[in-house]
């Protein structure tokens, strides 16, 4: 997938020169994808150390086992922002879990696709490898190497835990950014016009890819519906408080 | 006072060559704010065009008393972030409302102080006044010509209409991010170091200065919980639905 995260982490490779081969569903991705230097296109039946989904979510379980049937790669990742439901769902598939270790960079922008890519997105960041009992030690290496070519910072834990940490700092952050941006949309005018860049920071993240975010916080429904639960109280809480002075 | 809002208006009316002189209870911060450039000392019985109290809100109806009582300007107003309640105060100590007109510049840091003023803090920002049926039109200009002298744009406004206003794009966001900087407080290390700039942007206005934000909070209470009770309803329907996917 020649996306935001897919064609960073191309760029990222090719800058220390590793061979990168990309493949998309949309042509104009790829196409640009690979005018910005983030790889080269596939050859029929060649073989990859290491294959990279990345797509959304839902779609992860279907191409990895469209993958390993094709004998692609050694090695299988993703590095979609949820990873207990897409590990789950590649199970049911009988995906290869001895060879599929996910992973999840935590980067990105609320600019999508290749146009926002940069080879330096993932300079310094964690980078989650979801690695579980059943994993290959060497397809643990292979994703470890992507992340410190990449100039990561690769950090282990299952994907429960991953995906409850990213509930609270990620996942609860874009939910309150939305429903902050959505009390806007009811307000006038006159009123909108007082925001300042504090609202603008406030809301920032709201403005991501919708369809995208809508597959992340489906996927991970359960622990976003903990942590929006506690943060609604407090807020409910809050505004009781307030009642009182 | 010779914070950062109070020392940006000095900087903004300096850059056009107006005369300003500086007053404030902290000999440190009006020195820094002179060796800014943002003014003068005040000269003991001289008289003004136009007094600007640029303290917290508390402190705003106080202040006009004394400096009407010492006859210090022709036109008095304010820069508090909320407008009703300190004008209430301000009636209730018998200050001249026809020579005091309240005002708003919607501009701001989350760093206090002098050091981070800017004599370009206003361009282009809403400046709102909160003039009244007593007001005397001569005192609406001066207010009026103090905002244009700094680049921004006036916007008039009742107190009341104000305050709901700010309560949706100020206060109801820097109590969100309050609360969303909380949850992390209680949050493992580990989830922590997940957050990225999304989740940075969106807590940044909670660094704000927490005396003089609980001070505006407070004066704006009955609007806030308003805003902060339909907010927290919308936060729990959304966790709702999510426990249902």
């Amino acid at each position: 997938g020649a996306g935001l995260i897919g064609t960073s982490i191309g760029l990222a490779l090719r800058e220390v020169g590793v061979d990168v081969a990309l493949e998309d569903t949309a042509a104009g991705r790829l196409a640009l994808a690979a005018e910005l230097g983030a790889g080269r296109s596939v050859v029929a039946g060649e073989a990859f150390d290491l294959a990279v989904v990345a797509i959304p979510p839902a779609f992860v379980s279907a191409e990895l086992s469209r993958l390993q049937r094709l004998d692609l790669a050694r090695t299988y990742t993703d590095v979609a922002s949820v990873k207990a439901e897409p590990q789950a769902q590649a199970e049911a598939m009988n995906v290869d879990m001895t060879r599929y270790v996910g992973s999840h960079p935590v980067a990105g922008s609320e600019r999508p696709g290749p146009a926002a890519a940069h080879s330096d997105l993932f300079v310094g960041r964690p980078w989650v490898v979801t690695n579980s009992a059943v994993s290959a030690p060497d397809a643990v290496s292979d994703v470890r190497a992507l992340a410190v070519a990449c100039g990561a910072v690769p950090v282990y834990m299952d994907a429960a835990t991953h995906d409850a940490a990213l509930a609270t700092v990620s996942h609860l952050p874009h939910v309150v950014a939305a429903l902050l941006a959505a009390q806007l949309t009811v307000a006038a005018e006159e009123t909108v016009t007082l925001g300042g860049t504090g609202l603008h920071d406030t809301t920032r993240v709201a403005a991501g890819d919708a369809e995208l975010w809508t597959q992340i916080l489906a996927a991970n429904a359960g622990h976003l519906a903990d942590a929006l639960g506690a943060f609604a109280s407090d807020a409910q809480r809050t505004a009781d408080d307030l009642r009182l002075i």
